[in-house]
């Protein structure tokens, strides 16, 4: 009998049975196509306890009870079919993990309908792509907290590991941990769309090639900046074609895609009612991309009339370094404020220092700024948004002049900057007490009576407006 | 026997009644509340051939056939419910038009449902307010055309009349009349954002009294800005409160509400695909404004640096207009293209010039403006986007300096300018053959294996970027 089971032996499905396997523990196998379970066995596993299965019955027999079985199969419709090949099978008490990106509705539903036949059901956000999935990736586990008991010890030892522990916690009831995935790669999209941003001022603007980008991109890293995303994108910058000898990065199209998460991030915020700009704008930007072949029309309409003059070459780039600072952020800031909501919203129970902790190590959106947060949440646990802190407003304040020169550069140079412009406008907001949409509550009470409130009485107000 | 009835007397209901009832044609009223209807019939109708019914059995038989029915209840679970109560007194042939602001998604259901079943179905949107209703709304009718031609006589004599004919259509299959309303809420949306930006900008800025601006906005509505947004707005800044004395739009909390049709463009935008971030933004800067008391509180973290020096006053006037027109522009531009999108996706076959005309008179966004924009059209009704047009591009290029002053001019005063900025950054991304996505692209082959494509050759790539 083996300890855990694994479906689904796509690459993150190889690389996360191998490291469950490494930690000791004997898994069996199975992939609806007997040809991958094959090649797998074959070429990736050496001397781990991991044995192939090639029908869900022999499977699901092979396990030590209470059963484990981690599902690593795409999003959607997949995790509902291979819940009910799955069934039949199973007893009272055996446990399905999902482990890919689902859409935290969809987990809610079936926790629902599994607690219900007893069976037990985490939705677990897994991030830090193959390498991660070998190496020990950040793991997001949310659902009963009985549930997650089964498997702690586990998860445990398969996380990464940093200095702050395991990038692993009970996250919270629920769909909470698919939840917390889904807006960890909201902010992952915003901090990707800051730093392509950068990139465009710099190679735009500075003229400067992409090995150079690359090595001022290197030198961010080993500061403030130090991150994942920082990381690999110097290394893109750098890397050069085999083909052509050019830098690779120059030949690749611009046009962004994507797979969902970052989008469910934006449209959920708006369903809650939480500004999430910078997360929201991110998205958009992978859309307007999209259009190259439009785009590439439109350009040769406009005539561009670049300002004369010199501009101090260190001096922008350390404006750069600042905005992205500013823009990463703030990028945390709305996630994590998005997070707190849905929390409240849906019971989700959720430490927030606790997920910037699990996000520490493994995860794509791993970041030096991390404990820095992580101290501004520790000076007061019931702070909805981080800008109520006067670390945080003195943090930024630091790069206001800097993220000001940067947004007003790009505008003269014709580069769009959605997330870094959207990160300055949050904090604008943010920062204001007075916003200008008493004028819009007006306007909604004079053309559909929807009434307005006031500054100085309380009550519930409407104004004939045409008697004047 | 009446020609029509009408279920649901709130104001919008009532005004809609009487204005079909001084058309020639008898109506049957009901509302669920007995005292809804007695209130109405009472003391707004005088001569008009309006009768009240107070159950649903002889409401319906009180109606010549085929029936035509148009509902005026809140969106959602209001509409499924009446129309449950209607069914087992209607005859195949009879008709209902739902009049609200539902979700297009529960139109298509309903028209699924209820066609099956052998009665028709319209999703019409209504927009106009209280007045529009009273005196011709814009109308924007979806479903089969055989439904449309039942009422297509009344609809036109109901609807505003212009200069281009009366102000409804039929706009096109299945849901395309709640979807074209919804957008049209989601443009409505990005203008009053604008707009309030520009009061924000004319108040901290120039500190301008709302009076002052009130006769600026006055003045603007004789040119190129004149629109219902931009008259009803001169009026709010003019108008005293009769309590204090004082501009009444001082008084009024800057919280903006919503009830979801912007929010609902905004999410179908992501999920189409089409990029919108001035609608987006829009969205966003009402939930903003939503948290006056967290703003209120990190606005006293904050120390503000104005810059000093003499402002040209009538020159910032001169490019806030400007800029104005800049972003509504946008705004239209974006709505459009979701349309246009919309239109293939769902196979709503939608013709743009004739929604920009319905547009023209009735509704909350009508404006000067369309009469340029279905000029734009008319020269390439193939073109997905406005901006993919030499008199477009010219008309924005006349207002670049002008938009790219303001928002800088914003950044220095700490004033968000969400819709502007983005309707700027819409226009350059658009209009840039090359965007820094390829960076991006990079970044998830990177850490996902996701692919790429390249521009010097056909096919998808993955790189082993570690191996350097």
């Amino acid at each position: 009998m083996n300890n855990i089971g694994l479906i689904g032996l796509a690459v993150m499905g190889q690389n996360l049975a191998l490291n469950i396997a490494r930690k000791g523990y004997s898994l069996s196998g199975y992939n609806r196509s007997r040809q991958k379970t094959d090649e797998f066995i074959n070429e990736k596993v050496k001397d781990e306890k991991i044995y192939p299965y090639y029908d869900i019955k022999s499977f699901v027999e092979s396990l030590e009870k209470p059963r484990k079985i981690i599902l690593m199969v795409k999003a959607g419709k997949p995790v509902d079919d291979v819940i009910q090949e799955l069934l039949p099978y199973l007893d009272k008490g055996d446990l399905i993990i999902d482990g890919g990106n689902s859409y935290f509705k969809d987990t809610n539903r079936r926790i629902e309908e599994l607690n219900a036949k007893g069976i037990y059901y985490l939705g677990m956000g897994v991030s830090g792509g193959e390498y991660g999935a070998l190496h020990g990736p950040s793991l997001m586990p949310g659902g009963t907290k009985e549930a997650y008991d089964m498997v702690n010890e586990l998860l445990l030892k398969i996380a990464a590991q940093t200095e702050s522990g395991p990038c692993c916690t009970y996250v919270g009831n629920y769909s909470a941990g698919h939840f917390v995935k889904m807006v960890h790669n909201g902010i992952e999209y915003a901090i990707m769309q800051s730093i392509s941003e950068v990139y465009d001022v710099m190679r735009k603007v500075l003229k400067l090639s992409s090995e150079e980008i690359g090595n001022i991109f290197e030198e961010w890293n080993k500061g403030e900046l130090n991150s994942y995303l920082m990381e690999i994108s110097y290394k893109i910058m750098k890397h050069k074609d085999e083909k052509t000898g050019r830098p690779l990065v120059e030949l690749i199209l611009d046009e962004a895609e994507q797979k969902g998460t970052g989008k469910w991030t934006a449209e959920t915020s708006l369903d809650l009612g939480i500004p999430t700009p910078s997360l929201n704008l991110a998205v958009v930007g992978r859309a307007l991309s999209f259009f190259k072949e439009e785009r590439t029309k439109i350009s040769k309409r406009v005539q561009r009339n670049y300002p004369t003059g010199n501009l101090n070459r260190d001096e922008i780039i350390e404006d750069l370094k600042n905005s992205l600072l500013f823009a990463v952020f703030a990028s945390f800031s709305q996630g994590l404020w998005l997070i707190s909501e849905a929390s409240k919203v849906y019971n989700y129970n959720i430490d927030l220092s606790e997920v910037l902790r699990i996000w520490k190590g493994g995860c794509i959106i791993r970041a030096r700024i991390l404990d820095f947060l992580r101290e501004i949440l520790s000076d007061d646990k019931t702070n909805i948004n981080l800008l109520n802190s006067q670390k945080s407003i003195s943090y930024l304040a630091e790069k206001l002049e800097s993220i000001k020169k940067v947004t007003k550069l790009a505008k003269d140079f014709y580069i769009p900057t959605l997330t870094i412009n959207s990160s300055l406008d949050y904090f604008f907001s943010m920062s204001e007490a007075n916003l200008p949409a008493n004028l819009i509550q007006g306007q909604r009470d004079f053309f559909g009576a929807h009434t307005y409130r006031r500054i100085d009485m309380e009550g519930i107000f409407h104004t004939e407006w045409e008697q004047d």
